[in-house]
């Protein structure tokens, strides 16, 4: 076991549930100095673990575990943190109550302070669902939090993102004919066709017009679809996936008693410097929702990687781009680093 | 029976299956001249029949039936023509077989040929699928096709839609969980996965950015995804809809003997004036590839459809919209006509 737990108790949800002997699985990279205040948080995204943040970590890197204390807590739902896959009845499976970015936030600052007496964070960097997180980290506790640095993430599922969101949904609850009372029955195997949806948004139209699936290995688009999407989607647990949708669905950075779903007003209380990174093509949190974001974020800027990737811009799976987040990432936090 | 039939006999499909008594249903309207030279060709899209396509039909419009003879053939799978839902065994439901948009032009052809002695025509132009048609009469008959509009329409299935139909195609099959023996059990209330996750697709971010669907009557996005995507969907034979996607994912206007998969050359076969309009925003027939076919066209523009409506920018539900494909339609229809 390559992680950490965090014993969170009974904890009682924003839906007015109480989830008993929840827990955080984390992992941390470096150490934390004296000040406490060399804190970096890197949540994880729909479907991913620590192990897939790992890429943006390493000595020379923005995220550089000789000089930061780098902190990845797993989301709720994604099978290592609580989730429907390890939680016993009567929270098992289809029964995991709905769990939401703003509890997330709220469990890993207790993280934080509980465990290792943060009171300072320097930057909070997320990709995707995790990019959510950056902002509702930035709402929720604007004076813990000195930088945002959201990729491919947006600060509520916009219309169309909620669109795609419940598509991908859909294609998993057909197995079951959209019978509630059969969610149960449900497996691995059921992800075949959600991996096959996510196919399509994951990456733009100018990556699979250029083919450059080829350049990944792969000699046909089949081989893509199959080898890729459906192959990482039916390693996860459906129930675990209904969750994590769930929470990307609900994920408005207002959703909550301080803003009572005043988005604006939410966007305006981040006083963190923001960078905010969308990719150029995503198709389903596009440029122009954060752009409207950066425009109520106080100081915040817009910083689109210009690349064919799509929403896998910011995945670290292509070299330029991972290049130009971690530059960013270097200039943000060298942004008030010497005041 | 607001249509007619004509009777194919038993036609030998590009797949090498002869499928027997095959048959086009198809509207016409307006009367064809002595010259028989008025002629329009405007074939139905994916689960359209050619009532959806009457809105560009009429008096004053481009296609005015008091001065040219409009003929509406209805694309094979549609329940109307040829299609798993109305062919007798052993051709029934998902053992229907393979057919083209090569094979439906083919039976177009004999169609105008057979029952109308149509040698001559002066526009083909389609939605989507029928957009298909439309590149693919100009390619496959070019001493016939004066003029083509493929609207909203492309080519050839590009990498990105290909996996975009397989997606649709996937959201059904997780019904039967990919059981291809199971296939038979698919009904149209499996349909509404499929639904849902076209709802993503047909229209832009931007469109569901503005919140439109309140335009259109929906109080909430959730009364749109159900009303207008889950219930159209939910009213097509599964197995119709299997067969059309087949028809748009092997759609290529080069996979045929006069062009052995050679794209830029059956594009560069057209002679036929060509106006090419792509909806500004269309998700999944982009206006991007269209660009790249207008440049092998010798004789073609590009028009794109500057809309938020996406791929639906096409179908005639928004006036604007309708409007410039009515104009762009009459410039064509004007061009070369008095040579």
């Amino acid at each position: 076991m390559d992680y950490e737990i965090f014993d969170l108790g009974d904890v009682l949800l924003q839906s007015g549930t109480t989830l008993p002997d929840a827990f955080l699985a984390y992992r941390t990279y470096g150490t934390l100095n004296e000040r406490r205040d060399n804190v970096i948080v890197y949540p994880t995204a729909f479907g991913d673990t620590h192990t897939q943040n790992e890429w943006l970590i390493g000595p020379g890197q923005a995220l550089d575990p000789e000089r930061y204390f780098i902190v990845v807590p797993n989301l709720l739902g994604n099978g290592l943190s609580s989730s429907p896959s390890n939680t016993p009845p009567p929270f098992d499976r289809a029964r995991f109550p709905q769990v939401t970015v703003y509890d997330n936030v709220v469990f890993q600052r207790r993280l934080l302070h509980e465990r290792f007496g943060i009171r300072r964070i320097a930057l909070v960097v997320g990709w995707s669902l995790g990019g959510i997180q950056a902002f509702q980290w930035g709402t929720s506790y604007p004076e813990m939090v000195e930088r945002i640095a959201p990729v491919a993430g947006i600060a509520k599922p916009w219309p169309h993102t909620f669109v795609v969101l419940d598509s991908l949904r859909a294609a998993l609850l057909s197995a079951v004919r959209f019978d509630e009372a059969s969610l149960d029955r449900l497996t691995s195997a059921d992800m075949r066709a959600v991996g096959r949806v996510y196919a399509g948004w994951g990456l733009s139209q100018a990556f699979y017009r250029a083919e450059l699936y080829r350049e990944m290995g792969f000699d046909s688009l089949e081989e893509f679809t199959a080898g890729v999407w459906e192959n990482s989607f039916m390693q996860m647990d459906p129930h675990n996936v209904l969750s994590m949708l769930r929470t990307g669905q609900h994920a408005d950075i207002s959703d909550n008693p301080a803003y009572g779903g005043d988005f604006d007003r939410a966007l305006a209380s981040i006083t963190a410097r923001a960078c905010v990174m969308p990719g150029s093509t995503d198709l389903f949190c596009s440029a122009d929702d954060n752009a409207y974001e950066v425009r109520r974020i106080p100081n915040a800027v817009l910083q689109p990687i210009l690349s064919v990737w799509g929403h896998f811009a910011g995945r670290g799976i292509h070299e330029p781009d991972n290049r130009f987040i971690d530059e960013r990432l270097k200039e943000l936090l060298a942004y008030g680093a010497d005041k």
